[in-house]
C-alpha cells in the first residue's frame, strides 16, 4: 500500500465552508448582497483571500453591487453535490458511533448513514433506527448501496485494520474519529477528526488569554502603586 | 459586544497536533529520533514548515542526529498544559452532548467535564455519571470549579444565547458543536466544530476521485478501441 495521499482536506475548502456559514447568517439577517470585504470581515480573513478561494472553487458572481448571497449559496450547493444523496456506512457503534448514527443534521444535508457495523454481538441486537450489522456483511452492504464514504468510530487499536478493509471493498473517503492517523493509498481521502485536539486547542488559547489578563492586572496594580 | 476575535485557532497549532500524532505513531513503531524531513513526510508537509511551526511554538531539540522523539513529545505536553487538570462544563445533553459527556479520551488527557446543563427538566433526572444541572445553576458551578472552558452542544437556535451567558459568567474558551458561527468578544476563543462540514469535505474529494477514475477508465477504453 502506498503511503502518500494525493487528496488532503485543504484549508481553502474549510474556508469555503466558513464563508457558507457566514453567508447563511447574513441571509438570516435579511442581507441580500455582500462585498468580498464584508464577507472577509465576517470570516476573519482578508478580502483577497476570499476572492482567491472563490476563484479556486470556480465561484463567480461578483458584480458592481457585490455578490448576490443566494447566487453564492446555490453555487456552493452545486459544488458540494448537496442535492445528490450520498450513502454512508458507519463502523463502530460505541458511545460516539451511536450518537453519530442518530445525528439528524447529516440526513438534512442528504448524507444518509444506510448501515452501521460492529464486532460486538451484543450491539447487533440493540434497538436502532439504522440497522447494525456484523462486519462479515460489510462488502455485501457496501456493494448493495454503492457506498463510497465511511465513518470510523472504532477504538484506535482497530481503526487501521477497519480502514484497510473498507478500502479493499471500494470505499474512497473516510471520516476517522479514532485518535490515530490512518495510512491509506493515494486514491483515498481521509479526514481525521480528533475531538481531544479540538478541545485542547481551545485550552491552549484560554491559557494565553488568562496569562495576558493576569499581566494586565499586574500593570494596573503597578500603576496604582505609583500614586 | 465587540465582534472581532483576537484569538483564532491557527493552522500552525493544528499542524503541531498532527506532528504529535505522527511522533506517537513513530514511537510506537520503535523509532527514537526523527529528522524534520521524516516528520514532514509523515505529516504531508514540507520540512521547512515543520521547522517554522516548531520555532513558532518554541519547540527546540534539533541535534546532529535529528530530534529526540521523547523530548519533542514532552515539550509538547508542557506547551499544552497536559499535566494540569482542566475543568470543563458541557451545555446541552441531547444526543451529541450525552456522547461527549461520556467520551473517555477527554479524561485521559486531563480534561474533566465537571458538570453538564440542559433546559429540559426530563434531562435533569437522567442517569449520568456526570451531574446534569438546570441552566439556573450555571454561574454557581462555573464559580465553584473555576471553569474557563465550555462545550456547547445545544440546537443552533439557542447556541448564541448560551454562549453569551457562558461568557458573562467568565468562560474564556468555547468548543461549539452547534452548526452556527458564534459571535464572541475579542478576549474569548471559539472553536466551531461542524460535523456535517467534516463529512461533506470528504464527499467533495470522493467525487473528484471518482471523476478522475472515471476519466482514467474512459482513457483505457479509448486506448483499447484504437487497437
Amino acid at each position: 500500500m502506498k503511503e502518500v495521499t494525493k487528496y488532503i482536506i485543504k484549508n481553502s475548502l474549510k474556508r469555503i465552508f466558513l464563508y457558507r456559514a457566514c453567508l447563511s447568517r447574513l441571509k438570516q439577517m435579511g442581507v441580500d448582497k455582500v462585498f468580498s470585504y464584508t464577507l472577509a470581515n465576517e470570516a476573519g480573513v482578508t478580502p483577497a483571500q476570499v476572492r482567491k478561494d472563490f476563484s479556486e472553487f470556480g465561484i463567480k458572481g461578483n458584480k458592481k453591487g457585490g455578490y448576490e448571497i443566494d447566487e453564492l449559496l446555490s453555487k456552493m450547493e452545486e459544488i458540494f453535490h448537496r442535492s445528490k444523496d450520498h450513502n454512508i456506512v458507519l463502523i463502530g457503534m460505541g458511545n460516539l458511533g451511536q450518537s453519530l448514527s442518530r445525528y439528524s443534521k447529516f440526513v438534512q444535508r442528504n448524507m444518509n448513514i444506510v448501515a452501521t457495523f460492529d464486532v460486538d454481538p451484543f450491539k447487533l441486537k440493540m434497538r436502532s433506527e439504522i440497522p447494525v450489522y456484523s462486519m462479515t456483511r460489510l462488502k455485501e452492504i457496501i456493494d448493495r448501496f454503492r457506498v463510497k464514504v465511511a465513518i470510523i468510530a472504532v477504538p484506535e487499536i482497530s481503526a487501521q485494520e477497519v480502514a484497510d478493509e473498507l478500502i479493499r471493498h471500494g470505499i474512497k473517503g473516510i471520516v476517522n474519529f479514532a485518535p490515530v492517523l490512518l495510512k491509506v493509498p493515494s486514491e483515498v481521502v481521509v479526514n481525521n477528526v480528533n475531538l481531544c485536539d479540538e478541545l485542547e486547542s481551545v485550552i491552549y488559547y484560554v491559557q494565553k488569554i488568562l496569562k495576558s489578563e493576569g499581566l494586565k492586572n499586574i500593570e494596573l496594580l503597578y500603576k496604582d502603586m505609583k500614586y
